[in-house]
C-alpha cells in the first residue's frame, strides 16, 4: 500500500501529520526506534507499543547477512519474523555500507564488500537493496544512496550525490515493478553544499515519492552547518510528502529539526546510551554506573511516569548494570524510549496548540543549561 | 510472621500443601526461580508472577557481596530492592562459600573467604549469615550449613554434619533474638550415609522449626543414592511442615521427590539453560542454536502455550540467538520457566485428583524415551 500522508496542524514551519501505511497510523513528528537484527535490542513488541513506538526501522544491510532474506521470506516478511504487527521503515543498506570503509568498493554498478560475519564477498546494488526491501515487506523502503563523508569538496559531494540520483532512479523503477507492498522514499544528498542539496532535491522530483528523506547530516558536521542545510531544504520540500532526517539523533537536535519542517526520525541513541547506563533525563543524562547512585533511593527522573521510573531506585539500577544484569539494559531501555516517545508526544501536542516555538525556546534553553551543568 | 503450612491433600507419600508467608500464600509443590543478585535473570516480576511464580529465591552470598547489605536494607529489604512483592527464601550463603574451593577456610567460628569480587577476606559465621538475611527481611532464611562434598567418607560426612548442627543451632539463637521478619528453616546433613541423615534430624528436632530442607543432595551423586536418602528421610520428615529439597533440579528429578512427599524446590536450570538455548519441551531439550532450526517455522513447542510459543518461531529464536540478542535471553527464559512452573501446575493438579502415580509413571518413561532419543 502506498503511504499517504496528511498534514492537519502546522506552527510555523513544524507540522502535525497522520502517515497512514500498509501497517497502520503514524502520528507526526514521530521518532522511529531502530530494530537492527528484527528486535529493538531488549524490547519485545508489546513493550514498544505500550511506549507509544508506532513504526520501527529495520536494517536491510544486517538483516541481509543474518539470518539472510530467505528465513524472514519464509515468514512471509519482517513483520511476521519478529512478531511487530505494525509500520516498519527498512533503509537501504547504504549507510552501513559505507561505514566499513575498508571492506567496501563502490562502482557504478553499486557496493561490493566483505561480509563483517564470514568474510565472503557481498554484492548491493540498487536492485539488490530493492530486493531485500520487497521480501521485509517494510511499509516504507528506502531507495540506496551514496552516503556523502564530511568533510567532502564540492567536486566529491556532487559526484556521489549524482551517483545517489542514478541510483534512486534504479531503485525506483525496480520497486514499482510490480505492485509493491509499500512506498519508497527518496533521499537527498549533497553534502554541506546548498546548491548541491536542492540539485538533489530538483533530481529527485522528475520522479514521484510518497516521501523524501534527508540523508548525509549526522556525520559529524557542526550543528550550524545541519541546521543551515536543513532550512535551505525544508523551504523547498513538497509540502504534502513527509520528510525523515535520517539518523537524528539528540533530544535537542530532533527539536530543532521539527521547528525547522521535519516529520520523522531515527536513532540508535535511547537504546543503546540505555545499555551502556546513560539515562536521559530533564534534567541532562546521568550514567547510572557513577557511584553518586549507589545508594541513591530516588528514581531515574522522578518528574518521568515509566515504569522503570514508577518501581525502581538509582541504586537498584547501578546494581543490575554492575552485575550485567539482563534486567538493567531493559530497565534502562524502557526508560530512555519513554524519553523520546513523551518528547515526540510532547511536541505533537506543543504544535496542535500553537506553542510550539514558545514551549521549544524553554526546552532548549533548559537542555543548555543541562549540558553546562553536566560539563 | 512465621510461615504456617497446611496440608490439605495428599497421594501416596505425595502432598498438596499451602504455605502461607509474610508476603503471600505459595501453593505446594512449589518451583522457586533462582534470583541471584535481586533478579530472576532477564524478567521482571511482573513477569514472574504472570509466569506462575509464588516465590523465589535470593542468595545472601551474591548479596552481601554486591551491592551489600547496606543498600538494600536502606530500601527496607530485598522485597522493595528488586520489586517483588510476593515471598522470598534466601540461602545461607553457605553453598556457594563452598563451593569456592580454593578460597575459603572453615573453622568452628565459621567461614572466610576471598571475596571474588575484589579479594579482601569476608568472614560468614552463622550469625553473619543471620543478620544477612534478617536484614534482607527475607519470608524464610536458611541456617547456615556445612555442605557435605560428594563423595566423603563416614568420618568426614559426620564431622560436617555434626558441625552444620552446631550452626543450625546458633543461626536459630540468633535468628530469633528479636522478632524476625520471617521463619527460619533447618537443613538436614550427612552425604550418602543413612543413618547420619537420621542423626541430623534427630538433632534438628530439639528446635522448632517452621521447615526442614534437605541439603547435600543434587551435588554429582547417582540418581539411587539420591533416591534412598530422600526416602529413608520423607519417611521421618515431620508431616506438618513443608519439605524443600535444595538445588534440585531437572523436571524428573522433581516429579521423582514430589512421589517421595518433597514440598519446594529450587534450580538454575531453567534460567541458565534459556540463556545457553538449551529449551524445554514436552519430548526433550533442544538446542536452539542447531543448525536444524535455522528455517524451522515452528514453536519451541507446539503443546506450549507461553508467549515465546504463541508468537515466535524457532528460526526467529535462533537468529536471536546467534546476535546475541537480549530478547533471545528473555523469550528462552519465559519458555524455560513457563516449562518448569506449569509442570508445577500439572503436579498440583495431579495429586488433588488422586492420580500422581499414574500421571508420574506416564511422564517419567516419556522423558526417559526422549533422552534416549536426543542421545
Amino acid at each position: 500500500m502506498r503511504p499517504a500522508f496528511e498534514v492537519f496542524s502546522s506552527d510555523g514551519a513544524a507540522r502535525l501529520g497522520r502517515l497512514t501505511l500498509a501497517h497502520g497510523v503514524v502520528e507526526t513528528p514521530a521518532f522511529m526506534p531502530v530494530g537492527t537484527y528484527g528486535t529493538v535490542k531488549a524490547m519485545t513488541p508489546e513493550e514498544l507499543t505500550n511506549l507509544g513506538a508506532q513504526i520501527v526501522l529495520g536494517n536491510t544491510f544486517h538483516l541481509m547477512l543474518r539470518p539472510g532474506t530467505q528465513v524472514i521470506d519464509a515468514h512471509g516478511g519482517l513483520h511476521r519474523f519478529m512478531h511487530w504487527p505494525h509500520p516498519i521503515l527498512t533503509d537501504s543498506g547504504g549507510f552501513q555500507v559505507f561505514s566499513l570503509k575498508s571492506l567496501r568498493r563502490i562502482t557504478e554498478e553499486g557496493v561490493r564488500f566483505r561480509s563483517p560475519i564470514d568474510g565472503s564477498e557481498v554484492r548491493l546494488t540498487p536492485e539488490d537493496s530493492m530486493a531485500v526491501q520487497l521480501s521485509l515487506r517494510s511499509d516504507i523502503a528506502m531507495a540506496l544512496d551514496d552516503c556523502t563523508p564530511y568533510p567532502a569538496t564540492e567536486q566529491q559531494a556532487r559526484e556521489s550525490m549524482e551517483r545517489s540520483m542514478r541510483w534512486a532512479a534504479r531503485s525506483h523503477e525496480y520497486y514499482h515493478r510490480q505492485e509493491p507492498p509499500g512506498g519508497l522514499f527518496g533521499i537527498v544528498q549533497g553534502g554541506m553544499y546548498a546548491h548541491l542539496r536542492l540539485a538533489s532535491l530538483e533530481s529527485l522530483s522528475e520522479r514521484d515519492w510518497p516521501g523524501l528523506a534527508i540523508g548525509g547530516l549526522a556525520v559529524g558536521e557542526p550543528e550550524e552547518e545541519r541546521l543551515r542545510i536543513l532550512e535551505a531544504l525544508t523551504r523547498r520540500l513538497p509540502p504534502d510528502r513527509p520528510r525523515y532526517l535520517m539518523g537524528v539523533g539528540r533530544p535537542e537536535e530532533i527539536v530543532a529539526a521539527v521547528l525547522r519542517g521535519v516529520d520523522m526520525f531515527d536513532c540508535v541513541m535511547p537504546t543503546r546510551h540505555a545499555r551502556n547506563g546513560h539515562l536521559f533525563t530533564s534534567t541532562g543524562v546521568i550514567n547510572i554506573r557513577n557511584s553518586a547512585h549507589q545508594t541513591d533511593l530516588g528514581p531515574v527522573d522522578p518528574g518521568c511516569a515509566c515504569y522503570t521510573c514508577r518501581h525502581y531506585t538509582r541504586a537498584y539500577l547501578r546494581h543490575l548494570d554492575r552485575c550485567n544484569e539482563i534486567l538493567g539494559s531493559r530497565l534502562n531501555t524502557v526508560h530512555n524510549l519513554y524519553f523520546y516517545l513523551q518528547l515526540m508526544r510532547t511536541l505533537r501536542e506543543a504544535i496542535a496548540a500553537g506553542r510550539l516555538t514558545s514551549w521549544a525556546q524553554g526546552y532548549l534553553a533548559g537542555r543548555r543549561a543541562a549540558a553546562d551543568a553536566v560539563a
